[in-house]
């Protein structure tokens, strides 16, 4: 048996998790949830994760890992080549604040179950909603891109020439992003980071459009 | 010179970086910002963090280190006793997604910033802000007592005996409850084990109350 992910081919944490897998070479099944079905919502996900959301990685021995972040950082630890976080303690703050920075400040306001509840409780229609994502992705996009454009560690990815842990937060919440059209125009590092992530095959084999349940 | 925290009293991100130095033993100097009046807007504060949040960690090279648990991290990895993450992969993945089932997907959506734009966009008053801000806690805090309360990992605290990342996280978003006087009997899990952090001075220091900018 081997690794099963349990995920979403438009969630953007499922989409993490694929780009984390990808670049440590990692083979695993693909088990795809439909989450506006409330496939995540039946008692036999919810054994498997409490929290009712994807991803979900199963390992070979039956436990199940959740929370994308805290999974790539397993992975890290426990096949540690190529890293996904670089060796020098500040270093890896600064790659864990730039991830958080999407993981936490983005991210989170912006998912579909927030987007849906925008809806519920205050009538919020697509409009509404666009307007919302959009002003959640300026106000983080803005911040990343200064720290990018800044700090002398940036390099061909968010720290130095290879990619790691903030790379897929970005690469995944720019795919985030598409649901409501937002070009990146304002933001040339984070485009030019973009670009030289999905020019590789760990990353751009992660994409939703890619997947099987893909629609 | 010694470390100087950049933070504000009510802040639960920042509440989890004091009880962490608490925790760490380690001595700082507190500098606080009042939100509401945009003193983390200013020209001055954006160099130290072109994000405009608290909390952030200036260290005594004149390194600014910026998101509470990158920080707590770095703390983990540079000053190791006492632990705040525990040693074994599996288990620090535990702790690592418990501390995101509150700081991904209860704090993001509860915090200060968030419930203003609710009132700016949606005309959301006291009452629909306490419905949103309700609505997530319960969520976020029924999958979480869901999981400590079934995991045998659990003890005294989130991860056995002593306390980590996953309970400063938890102290900190219980403090953060009271800004809508949500009470904590639906989840008793949760309820001891604040109550064992509260019992230690690392915690009961750090809440909101005793801080010099309390008001």
């Amino acid at each position: 048996m081997t690794l099963r992910l349990h995920n979403f081919f438009r969630s953007s944490t499922s989409t993490r998790l694929r780009a984390a897998l990808n670049l440590k070479g990692l083979a695993y099944d693909y088990v795809p949830y439909a989450l506006r079905k409330g496939e995540t919502r039946t008692p036999e996900f919810l054994r498997r994760n409490p929290q009712g959301l994807v991803p979900v990685l199963e390992l070979e021995d039956g436990q199940h890992l959740t929370q994308s972040l805290a999974i790539i950082e397993w992975l890290d630890e426990t096949h540690p080549q190529p890293a996904l976080l670089p060796r020098d303690p500040g270093a890896r703050a600064r790659v864990r604040a730039l991830s958080y920075m999407i993981a936490m400040e983005i991210h989170p306001l912006n998912n579909l179950r927030v987007l849906m509840r925008v809806g519920e409780q205050f009538g919020a229609d697509e409009n509404a909603q666009k307007a919302w994502f959009t002003h959640w992705v300026n106000l983080g996009f803005d911040a990343l891109e200064a720290e990018l454009s800044q700090n002398p560690e940036t390099g061909r990815f968010c720290c130095g020439d290879e990619p790691g842990m903030a790379d897929i937060c970005l690469y995944a919440q720019v795919w985030n992003n598409r649901r409501f059209d937002i070009p990146l125009d304002a933001w040339p590092t984070i485009a030019r980071i973009y670009a030289a992530c999905d020019a590789l095959p760990a990353f751009s084999d992660a994409a939703p459009s890619r997947q099987p349940d893909a629609q």
